[in-house]
């Protein structure tokens, strides 16, 4: 307990739960770092943040500077992949108090000859340590000093600014302080920025009626591409099990010729780490994502795991499934709700060592074989957190490409716990949110609280699973707005493919489900068509594409407009080299006007100076004179997409 | 890492620091903690709040209760002093699953059969460990499950209260997970509710002219009981330096027959552990200790550790000062001030341990000689934090009775510090907060931030070092204002003496300090004068003593008053067997009125039902039909403390 250091260090933020969990970043974050330093008595004190790479042994020091209220502050760049370690250290400063002293007792008139022969022992400690060029001018330093004659001489070169440098660069930090050590986890940009799109393989085929295969997919990557997706992600691609087989619209007796969900997984065929047969070969689907890979594009894998009933596991590991007292097997349920095509696994089970590694063996075996690097993971939120946790950090270890998305639609904690144990983006409940006071609260409580260290959201306006009350009436403009808030809201965006370019919102009555869903039977479409729908995600993918402003999500600032229909807000990247003004109207059936206010001081303009701002959607140009400014939108064309010019 | 618990136990509450630093309660206080637990998936899980004193070796359960958004909550109540340890268990509660997932079955209508025999299980595993009673319904129930023919009694029974009660008694704790274990530290009720009176005893003496002594101040003792004072806090009783002693006004040269500050401890006469010579002897102290305790007030000593240039350390240990390369010792000094009558420990000194074991050994001598309870550390912000930490744990492991008030006035996060390292109370800015919303502010940041887990206020309206511009003009309404203030917002309080009761606010010019102060020269006071002042001081510090709502500080709710003069809260104790209402006006010049909202929800009492408020001070009782009621104040008597009476 006894200890003699005098500094304190306290508060280092960011923290995740004491340093539990790592904070998420990507390469090239600038990462701001502020903890409380303090010390008795009046003495100066000075703190460094201490920075390091887990592959380096070196750490980085970098000044800290003191801000309001014994706050100290300082930021680091991560430029590598993987996990960052960092510490605050702090101590007093005898040298630098020693010189500020002398400089109040000077302004006081007092006479510092004592003072300054104190001085010459800070001298003689540097000139252990310090460059030629220094020692010489230490060495010239200490007769002044020491001898009266040169006071005037002596006392101007104690509080001169250049030996104000020589201490700070060569700190004594006797008793110093240090915090606990931090993490951070930095993962490729991607992480950050991703432009998702989904569809069912099965459904890809040109000719009505026909399942489709992997060949098909693959003439569909070029309009994919040309639509902005650098993610394309397919529900399961495993062979489906026959027992229990869902038939259409989710009804339990399938009928001849039903395809059943794809989520039902494992067949006398095979299981998790075998490809559906109807959809073609394991070459087929290399050279898919390889294809895919050329346009910029990767292929994303769900990752299921639960089994169908007919699943090659239930009888090589009957120990991973719970066995009911009738002999049976517990299918999956939220009583009332009941999956009989699906059975849960066992994670309580004896052999749960044995399960985790063939959990873990699934994704090395797609990663290492096919090359995939995403995975799209089904309700994580059924499955141990720890499991999570290690299963991530397993892959990680070896493959720090890999991205997991996290499809929980649950509690807000499960949800962000599941980010805490690794995984790097996360589905939200953006598909709900509809109201400018919904949009903002929602938004201020992902990117202003410490949720912007470690959730990663990815805006989805639909998945196969939620076809929302919003989207069911087939209102263009609402899906223009959807696209347009979901993509430059949030970095990390996706849509469920062409219901949604092509309003196909028709949805099982009363329930936000879609009708003759592609969970169920294979639809058909005409992929050939573009629309207003399709032009415009094109469009605004393209310049998300070119302005680093939305390639974040975390720098957002809400802006005041005078209309509770318009939501207009402020984006830019960590430099504000790209700095973006969207404008968007909430109301699908009238015009809405409103008076914005620029955020002047944020973006660095004096009032009264001109501002020109581009809209990236129309390239139209407006020259706003003042700090408030006159926009309109019709449900036609229901945003403006501004490039601030300076 | 690998790890198959389900449940997660995050953002544990109160929480210092990661747990770094225990939280602060009293004996009867009863601490409310709350947790998030969290699992995967659907199924029930349980919590509960372990709880053991540091002597104990059992831990008490306390069962959580579910609140919103996954968080958890329980109360423990702590019954003797010293430290409490108490963590969090979760788990989940397969019983109470199956019995939620059979009662929704039924409740969809679905067959449970398979279910009871599930059940089964759950039974055979509570008869191993239950009471007689619940052993033969539980070993009734078991045919009941398993025989389809009792299906509609066993699933009465399955969903029965009686089996919930039961599985709650007997929880499994399959897998659990726990927290951290956190402490809190409890110490007397003192250390949250007392009343200082503080004098100089040079001044004690009835005699003008003549040198007090503690004879004088045992005399002045029955005073200080009838006004309700329970702690008499005595400016350093030790030898006071002769060399460089300060003269009147802080003069640099004494003149003759000055007799210094008697916070320049030593000289040839002895140290810290001797006594003035001129007050008497330490027999005497200790009668006047003895004879306080009598009449139920502690002796509270100043500990301040610094010295005067002749103190006998400065020549037996050295090694404890700082010397200068003129072979000087530095004197204390904040650029540009000097204290030169005071020599600062170098606490830097690599006889550092020794230094520390001599400072613990004076705390001990005071506390085992002359039986001190209650110290008044001067300064502590000027001395290492963790000296403090170290030194206070090893007093108060020998005598947890033993209380510090910590005199820092120095910037937040350092008052902070060292509450955290230990102090029981602390000085306040309360002396310069003037304005209602100044009161409000600071008040609210005490005690609804986790400042209300360790820093203890203690308001003071004056102090021998600050005479605060608002009492220099001498106005009875400010004074009496200021005390009702610190007395009825802080549970802890305190005055310095004679000044504040006679009005005595005369100041150095353009400073807040008193002039002619008693740092430097002896006062005579008329002590058996009475006024209105001493007459309402001791009739709220007998309040005080009479009203637990008013024994502590944290529970305290401002209310709505419309207007800018009036200042209304609401205090209670926790279990609101006494609710006090104050009003106080802030003007003391005009009369001020204005309608009082009550804080009917608090109070427990219905919109429209009548509310008796009794007034303490003048025994004037109303009937308060409305939510709003009227008020009107006088500087005369510028505050009602109203007692509420259901």
């Amino acid at each position: 307990m006894p200890n003699q250091t005098r500094v304190i260090i306290e508060n280092v933020h960011p923290q995740l739960d004491g340093g539990l969990h790592p904070i998420s970043c990507v390469v090239n974050e600038i990462i701001l770092v502020e903890a409380d330093v303090l010390a008795d008595g009046h003495d100066v004190i000075a703190a460094q943040l201490h920075v390091k790479h887990e592959g380096s042994k070196k750490w980085l020091e970098v000044r800290m500077r003191p801000m309001e209220n014994d706050c100290w502050s300082a930021e680091f760049k991560v430029e590598k992949q993987g996990f960052y370690e960092y510490k605050i250290v702090g101590w007093v400063d005898h040298a630098l108090n020693w010189q500020h002293g002398i400089q109040r007792k000077i302004e006081a008139g007092q006479k510092v000859t004592s003072e300054l022969l104190e001085g010459v022992e800070y001298l003689e400690e540097i000139l252990k340590k310090c460059a030629e060029e220094e020692k010489s001018y230490l060495n010239h330093l200490t007769p002044l000093f020491k001898n009266e004659s040169h006071y005037d001489q002596a006392i101007l070169e104690a509080v001169s600014e250049k030996l104000h440098a020589i201490f700070t660069k060569y700190p004594n930090k006797f008793l110093y302080n240090e915090s606990a050590i931090l993490k951070a986890y930095c993962d490729r940009e991607k992480a950050r920025f991703s432009t998702w799109y989904e569809f069912f393989p099965r459904s890809a085929s040109s000719i009505e009626g026909k399942h489709g295969t992997f060949k098909d997919c693959e003439a569909l990557l070029p309009r994919v591409a040309k639509m902005g997706f650098d993610t394309l992600y397919f529900p399961p691609i495993h062979p489906i099990g026959e027992v229990n087989r869902k038939g259409k619209n989710n009804t339990t007796a399938a009928l001849d010729g039903d395809v059943g969900s794809c989520w039902g997984i494992g067949s006398k065929d095979g299981g998790h780490k075998s490809i559906h047969r109807q959809l073609g070969s394991v070459d087929d689907f290399k050279q898919l994502v390889s294809k895919a890979k050329e346009l910029g594009i990767e292929i994303a894998m769900d990752f299921a795991l639960q089994a169908a009933p007919d699943h090659p596991w239930v009888k090589e590991h009957p120990q991973w499934f719970k066995w009911r007292p009738d002999g049976t097997v517990q299918y999956a349920e939220n009583p009332p709700k009941k999956y009989q095509d699906i059975l849960p696994i066992y994670f309580e089970s004896s052999d749960w060592k044995n399960l985790w590694d063939e959990m873990l063996s699934i994704a090395l075996y797609w990663i290492e074989e096919c090359d995939i690097q995403v995975f799209r993971v089904d309700n994580p939120h059924t499955k141990p957190f720890y499991f999570w946790g290690w299963l991530i950090a397993e892959v990680k270890k070896k493959y720090p490409n890999v991205l997991f998305l996290s499809e929980a639609f649950t509690r807000p904690k499960i949800m962000q716990q599941l980010a805490k144990q690794g995984f790097t983006q996360s589905y939200t409940y953006f598909t709900w949110r509809n109201t400018k006071h919904e949009l903002m609260e929602y938004l201020n409580e992902l990117t202003q609280t410490d949720q912007r260290y470690f959730f990663r959201p990815n805006f989805w306006p639909n998945t196969p699973d939620i076809n929302p009350w919003a989207l069911q009436g087939n209102n263009e403009s609402v899906y223009l707005q959807k696209y347009f808030l979901a993509a430059t809201l949030s970095s990390n965006t996706g849509i469920y493919g062409p219901v949604f370019e092509y309003l196909q919102g028709a949805a099982l009555p009363g329930r936000e489900e879609y009708l003759d869903s592609e969970k169920f039977q294979i639809r058909h479409w005409d992929w050939n068509q573009e629309n207003k729908l399709t032009t415009l995600i094109a469009k605004i993918n393209h310049i998300r594409k070119e302005h680093k402003a939305l390639q974040q999500t975390n720098n957002i600032q809400f802006l005041s407009i005078d209309n509770d229909q318009l939501l207009a807000y402020y984006k830019y990247d960590q430099n504000k080299e790209s700095e973006i003004i969207a404008v968007v109207s909430l109301d699908p059936y009238y015009s809405q006007k409103g008076f914005l206010q620029l955020p002047l001081g944020e973006m660095g303009i004096q009032v009264g100076h001109q501002v020109k701002v581009h809209d990236l959607i129309t390239h139209s140009s407006y020259l706003w004179n003042n700090e408030w400014n006159f926009v309109e939108l019709h449900p036609v064309l229901p945003f403006h997409l501004f490039k601030i010019q300076k």
